[in-house]
Order: C-alpha cells, then structure tokens, then sequence
C-alpha cells in the first residue's frame, strides 16, 4: 500500500496531527510524519515533496497554522493530492490558517479540511488510497458503521439525559 | 479509468462547474455531471451518492453555494473522496458556502478547494486517480511544466509592460 | 396538542437542547427528542423529517455546529416549520454554524435563532403551535410579563448596586 | 385563514418583500403589508404588533437592513410567531442586519431567514400556518414537488449545456 | 446641570456600566440608572426615553449585548444625544453588538462607543455637557493631563522593566 | 451658536460630508470644513483641533476611510465631542475604518455613527448643541415628525406597489 | 544605489505592481521586476530570493492574491527585508490575502502594507534604502511636503465644493 | 549602529514588546523603548517621531492595541521606516488593531507583522538594518539556521512522539 506523508510546520501541530496518524494506525495505513516548515526549512519541505511520489507516497497531508503556506508550498512540488489541515494559531481561530490554506490559484490545488481536522484528513488520505483498495474501502464502510452505530446509541437514552 | 461524478445544487452554479468540466476533458477523463440540490432533490443526491462506487465513479465533485450542504450530503453517503467547490452567492462574498463545506464534522471529509474553484476540483479530482494511473501523473506534471512556462513567459516582457 | 421533535447532531449539544427542553415543560408541551447526524446517521435523519407530521409533530427544532447542515437536512423532507439553533464548535464561536444554518436555498427554509439560542428556540414553537392554540398563547403572554417583572425588580435596585 | 402581517423598514425593502407577496399569492394566504420603521415610526410600529393577533394576524415578516431593529422591536410586542428577513445595505452584504435580527436575547424569538430571503420568508410563514390547516399543506408540497421537477428537467440536459 | 441617563438591557450590563457610573462619579456628574430590556420591558424603555429632556436629562447612555437594540429604541424616542456601549456577549466577542448599534439608519443617530467602553460612554456624556459648562470642561481636560502623566510615568521606567 | 467643524481626511470623502452639511445647512447649524490629513498634514489636523474651543466650535467631526485615524486624532487634541463618520474604502466596506474609528482606549472617546453616515453624524452634532438650545431642538422634534410622515405616506400605498 | 527587487504572483497583479514601480521611478530607485508564482514557479522565485543580496538588491516586494504565499515564500530564503502586498482577488475582498501575507510565524518576517498598497510599498522600500542614504531620505521628505501642499490645497477651496 | 526606537501605547503592550526587545539584544543591536500613547500623549508620541532620525535612530517600532493608531501617528511624523505590531486587545483577537495598522492611506507606509509579532518586528528592523551592515547580516543568516537545524532536531524524533 502507498503511504501517507504527513508533514507539520511546527510541533505546536502535534495535537491535530496526532489525531491524523491515530486513525492511520487503526486503518492500518503506513505513514511517515516530518516537522519541516515552509518558511524555516523550506529546502526540506520541497524536497519531501518532490521526491515523495518515487518514495511511494500516494497521499500528503500537511498540518500547519497562521499563515499556513506548508500545503500550498508541498503542492507546488508534486501533483500527488495535497491534504492542507489549517491549525488554530494564537488569534483568529484558524481563519487565517483557512484562507491560507484553501484560498489557492488556480493549477495548485490543495484538499482542505475543517479548522484542527486531523481526523478528516486522514480519513480523506484512506479515502483517497481505497480508491483502487477495496479491502481499505470495506474498512472504511465498516468504520461508517460503527460512527452511526455510536450516534444511535446515544440516541437511545437522549430522553433520560434530557430529564 | 474511473469516471468523475460532478453534482452541483443548482445551475447557477454551472459557469464554475464547466471550468472544472473543461479540465477534466483537456485531461481525457471521463466524468458525468448532475444538477442534484442537497435540500430540493435530497433522494437523487442521496440516491446517487450510494451508488457512486458501482456504477464506476472515483471521485464525486459537489459544487453549492449560500448554505452549501451539497458536498457533504454527497460525503455522508459514500466513502469515496468527495471534492466540495463553495460557489459564490448573493452575499458574502461565498464565506457561507466556504464554511458550510469544509467545517464538516469529523468522520466526514469533504476536501475543499477555492471559492469559485473548479479548475482546482477538477485537478485535485485528476490527481487522486492518478495515484494509481502513471499516464495521467504524466500529463499533470506535463502540465505543470506547461504552466510554469507560461508564467516565465510572462515574466520576460513584464518590466516591458512597466515602463 | 402535536408534539415538538428536536433533533441534535451530536450528544455535545446537549446543554443547548436542554434549555430548550426544559422550556417546552416549563409550557407543558410535549416534545420527543433525537440524536440524529446529518452525516453520520443521514438516514434516521432523513425517516424521521419525513415521517414527523404523520407521526404528530406540529413544529421541529434542529441544533447542530460546525458545518450544520442538520436543520437544513430536516427541512429538505418535510413542509412542516423547522427551526435551526446554530451551536457553537471548537473554533469561529458558532459563525460557520450559523451561516450553514440560515443562508438556506429559496424553497427550503429554517427559522433560524441565535448561536446557542434553546430557550428562543423552544419559545418559537411554543409560538407557533399558538397560534392556534388560545391557551399556549396566553400561557406565553403570562411568561412575557413575568420576564418584564424581573427585569423590573432588578431595575428597583440597580442604583444601590451601582454605588 | 389566519392573515400574513408583513412590515418592512423602508421602501428600499420592497424588492425583498415582493418576492414574499408573491409567493404568498401564489399560495393564497391573505396578507397585509406595512411600511413602518422601527426607529422613524416606533408608535406605529408597536401598535401594529400589540393588535396583531386579535386583528387577525397568524404570522408577521418583518423586513430590515443595517441596524435592523424591526424584527425585535415586532417580537417585542406580541407572541405571534415573527420572521425576520435581513436586508443588504449599503455595506457589510446583510452582515449588520443578520446579525441585528438573528441574535435575539432569551425570551424574545426571531424566526431568521436568509438575507434578501423573501421567499423563504412567505414559504415559513406558509408552513406555520400549515400546521393546522391541511390543504394549505398539501400545497406546499404540491410546490416542493414541482420545485423538484424543475431542478430534475434541468439535470437532465446539464451535459450539454457543459459540452 | 443636566442629568446623564443611563440604560441597560440585561443586569449582566452592570460591570459595563459601573465603569460608566464611576467615571461620573468622579466627575460629579448627576445620573440616574435603569435595566430595560428593549424587548423584555419595551414600554419602560420608551416611556424613559420619551420623557427624558422633560424630566432634566441631558445625555442618554444605553448598554446592550447580541443583538443590542437598545441604544437605537431609545434614541427612537428621544431628540437628546443617545449614546451606545455594545456589549460582548456569549459569541462573536461583541460584533453582533456593535453592528447593531452603529449601523443605525438616516435619521437617527446613535453615538457608539468602543464594545465594553464604559469610561468613554461616561467621558463623552461628559463633552457634551461641558460644550457649555466650562467649569465641567476645566475636569475634562485637567482629567487629560493627568492620564497624559500617568503614561508618562510608566514611561519613566520603561527601559527597567524591560531588562 | 457654536459652530460645528467638519474635518476629513482627502477629498474623496466629499460625498459622505457633503450630506453631513447639507443636514447642517437645513438646521440652520453654523459650521467649518477642511480636509486635514491625520498622516499627511498632522500639524494642521493637530493644531486645529487644540484651538478648536476657543474658536467657537462646539462638536467637531471626522470623517476618514482605511486605517482611519482622523476622529482619534482630533479627540487626543480637544475634549470637545468629536463624532467619527467611517469611509468605505477601496477594500473590506468600510470594516476597517469602522474599527479605526470605534475601537478608542480608555479615555479618548469618538462617537461613531455608521459608516458613509453623513447625515446622522450631522444630526448627532445638532442633538448635541440642542442640550442647551431649545429651538434647535425643536427643530430636531419637528424634523423627526416629519421624517415620520414621510414613512407613513410611503405606507398608504405600500400595497398597491405591491400588487 | 541598492535595487529593488519586485515579484508578483500573476500578471494580473500588474496594475498594483505599477503603482509601485510608478513610484521607484519618481524617485530615481532602480529596480528589477519578474512574475514568479509561489505555487506555478517555485524555482524561480526561490533561486531569485537566494541570491538576491549579492545580486545588489537591498529590500524586495512581494505582490499577491488570494492564498497569498508569494511574500513568505520570497522571505523564507533571503535575510533582505521583504515588504508584501495583498492583491484583492476574486473574494474576500483580499482579506485571504492579507491574513496570508501578515500572520506570518516567529522569525520570518514579512512587512505588510494595505490591500493593493502599491505606492505605499514603494514608499517602504525607498524609506529603508534612506536610512543610509541622505539623499533619498531628503527626496522623501520633499515628497512629504508636498503631499501635504496637496492636502491643503484641497483644503483652500473645499468649503465651495460644499455649497 | 543606527538605533532601534519602540514605542507602545500602554504597558499592556509590554509583553510583545519584551519579545522584540529580547531578539534586539540577542543580535546586539541599540535600542531605546517608549510608552508614548497616539492618543493620551500625542505631543510626546509625536516629538519623538520628528526628532528620530536626528537622534540616532534608523527604524522606529510601535506596538498598540485596539484601534492602534500608534504606528499611523509615528509614520505621519518621520520618513524612516516603522514597524507597526497590531496587540490582541479585549475583543476582537487584534483584527482591529490589525486594521488600524496596516490599511495606511497611500504616501505613510506602515510595515505590519502579525498580530502580537514581536519577535517578527525586531527581526524586520535588523534586517532593515542589515541591508548595509554585512555583520549584522551574517547574524542574522546565522540566527536562520539556527531555527532551521532546531526545526529539524524536532523532526529527528517527531515520529517517537506520535506513537
């Protein structure tokens, strides 16, 4: 299976990212996580991404806050699909993480998920891999599933909580 | 090859879809396009949605603007990567659309591009069927190529244009 | 007198229902109440908009956060009145929630309240239902003067806690 | 039939609350429209609320912009169910006026629509008045079918109008 | 000398206005307080304002959260100088508030103040009354000097608490 | 009469003062216009305003677009009432002149109408001259009615303009 | 004298990039500009911001829309300083692009001026140049003088325009 | 070396300044601090920006909050460059500031970094600094990979801390 890169800008990120490779593991989906910033280490975050795909990359994720350039940056460098993660900074709750992040020009786009939405986005990295894996795109069903499963139980019992 | 699934709410929305349409034909991708609304049709989104993996879509592309649930109505019955396009609506310059498309709970991704973006769908669409077709990698780096050098030609007459 | 379905996207919105529910017997209305996501669950969502007023809803409340296309979701299966609450998620205090929520198609309209607004939520179909309904009227008439003595009684004595 | 009572703030309203007439003659709910101002016309404003009911109002659409005080200065005076539509002004697309009508304090709903949702806002009114009143029902929806029907004749030739 | 009149909308105004009352206070400025709700107790509020210039008011003060129509009811009612202090309230940090006070329409002004800006609220109810009493102006602008020194002095040993 | 001294900030914010003179001229309200610069002519805008008291102002006005520091600039050099008019600029629809504007520290006051608010920045520099001059505030009552009797007018036809 | 480097992101950046090339011209700087895309040509711009200082430049400007990385870009890979312009785009009225370019993380800054601040960027450039240069830093305050004889030349008439 | 100069508005601002004053002394560069307010002691404010130059310094630094005119008010008042650093106040996360800094009109630049950038401001200075101090370049390419080599410890063992 073709793993997922995932890269963050700072460690700051670890939360959001952790989220992210929680729900890789349990799909059982090969990763490998880098701190590389755009603007700190921009040689390295461009040459993850312009190797990646002969590394046997098939999905990037990249997790990064305020004026988040880290997706845009690693998208610049190859035309596997991008997931940008806009991370919530000191100000703004992420808006400007977001709009950094999704706000891209047109020929380098960038797959955005939720403001902190590390799950998402690795749901989006299987998403993406299940395309031509079935025994993945089963799992994810199932997981589907199960989520549904979780919100009726709680359905179940809503009146007591309400009393 | 996969074909790419394009449903937009309304057709106002068509003007953003055909930039995306216009991609995936230069691009030699198949794909069948629907006007589909998540609130005045919800069975045919909904209906078109399970059935998106067998009858051979890769990829589902929601365009929709104002309260734009059509992308994740679309997500939320299919486990297949979903691309949301937030479309400009009367106000707000789309920021409505925006937000309605990528906050999206966790569970359910919708990978969001640009306000307006549907050249970006339509590339992001082609990039994660190329994850496993290296003849379509090969026409988007082609692509890109092309891209940068339109751009450098740019460049050599810009202190032209200046003066 | 028809009952008030209230449908929530999530157990985390709870204290918002709450204060809905505990309203709605504050007016002796009867109500039954539902976790049932938009995206997780869409179908239990979708049985129960359109099934609700063969079952004996007269009004249907929705509360949701992020991208909430819960009550949206509601309304697209029935003509019956839904009123939307816009919850607030973990970041833009509720403006992704409440922009999802009232910037609705025409044709499918919410009655949307305030971020977090139960009570005013609870107190509109409390509304609604009296408009055919003398009793529940007066009943809200009484609750608006008994809001306008407390306010009252805070003003006897305001000057004594401004000193 | 239970009367429509629609108010709106200023004659720039009337495009916005055209769209609402309209569609309530389509219905034929009878309605009453009034151009009083929260603010130039407080009396006559509160007046019309207070005598509501008993003059034979169901429902009231309060149209505004800017500062939009209507709604609330309308719900401030009756427990009738009351719509409030914000209004674009000169600047901000609605924002001030959405935010003036949607964010009610406790005790004192706003039943909000889009903004410029006069549609909606006559639709909303329908469906509250609906409640008790069957054929009204069935007629909207009678309209959700047709509305459906036209987004599905428009599905149906939306590939050649991309091609 | 002409009374300062001061109204909120909700008791959780008061540490708002105590800042407002303080700062008349100290400058021995007569004022009178009250909690009317604009849309709870909308008959005190009118009644305060329109008898307000009769009953020796000069300067109107009113201090409201969310959608904080409060300042614009008064001012409906009265030709003395109104001004607004927009309140933060449970979201959006006060901007509901603040829009809902400044935007107000042609014809009827609101003076806005800074969202929690009590002192100024008090300052300039204070200008207004010192255009003609000099004695009061003298307080205002010897009140200048002092917070001009104040800065001053922290200046003074600026360099040490940076070290 | 004291005057009334309208400052701005380029001449592209004529249109906004030139409403606010006209309402001047109406009320019979001497006054004083320049175009001083908070950044370009400091001096002037400065030196302006610490003589404008005893020059024979009695409220000063300011209207300025962009990072609009114009009315602060002219409060930190008086302790006469100074009303803020925000310009819509090239971008953001006045936002950010509003916030320039509104958003004063503790202890310097601008009284803030809306933005491109010309006409009630005039009436709030008559209402405050008006405190101490009852003819002038009759002829704010008077105008008051009639601006009345203009919506009451526009009322009586309302429904044939709809039809 | 050192050069200023000028890159813009597309060339539809050109009529603000003018502005400030208008500007260096005026004031006899010498300057180079290219189009260089963040995201379409990220060799380029890195190459060019990496040997810029020993190239003779001494401050670079970046322009750009949108998800604007242009800037950051630029400054992640020079020690110059590097001033950014936010190009209005097709939305948001260039807040995407403000946010992009001024949050940008602990130690790489950018310096931002206003949305489409092509003049004032110039200015930026030429200030810091004069910081060792009396020349130009005489040429600047001349420039100042007359900005403000242009101020107050408006101001010499601006009471005729009024009436 | 040429002087750095900051002023900030109120010593609530301290601790943003701290942060630049910090990195000043790390990179051995003078510099003098101030609390001078834009709006409380404009005459000081606006003495030290006319004497700067003369005395010594190169690039001036302020840091406010709320409408923060600070930096507007310095810039009006000297050709060197400053550096405005917009300071998260009560509400609004530092938008205000934000937009009070950097939207200057055209002729008065203002160099704006993020929002509480204090670390990002006097890094900009001695890069302003540098452009003709070649140690004080080598400084600060040296202080670069510095960050870059702690950027990539983190890396080193980012994959440890996920597990």
């Amino acid at each position: 299976m073709k793993k997922v890169g995932i890269v963050m800008g700072s460690d700051s990120d670890l939360p959001v990212v952790k989220k992210a490779t929680d729900m890789l593991k349990a799909l059982d989906i090969p990763f490998e996580a880098h701190i590389f910033s755009a603007h700190r280490t921009p040689e390295e975050a461009r040459a993850f991404a312009l190797s990646a795909r002969e590394n046997g990359f098939g999905v990037l994720i990249a997790a990064a806050g305020m004026a988040a350039h880290l997706a845009g940056a690693i998208a610049a460098n190859t035309t596997l699909p991008v997931i940008g993660i806009p991370c919530k900074g000191p100000v703004f709750d992420g808006m400007d993480a977001l709009l950094s992040t999704v706000q891209m020009p047109s020929g380098i786009p960038v797959a955005t998920v939720a403001v902190g939405g590390g799950v998402n986005a690795a749901l989006l990295a299987a998403q993406i891999i299940a395309v031509e894996d079935k025994d993945l795109a089963a799992k994810l069903d199932a997981k589907r599933a199960a989520d549904a499963k979780t919100v009726l139980e709680k359905d179940s019992d809503v009146m007591s909580r309400l009393s």
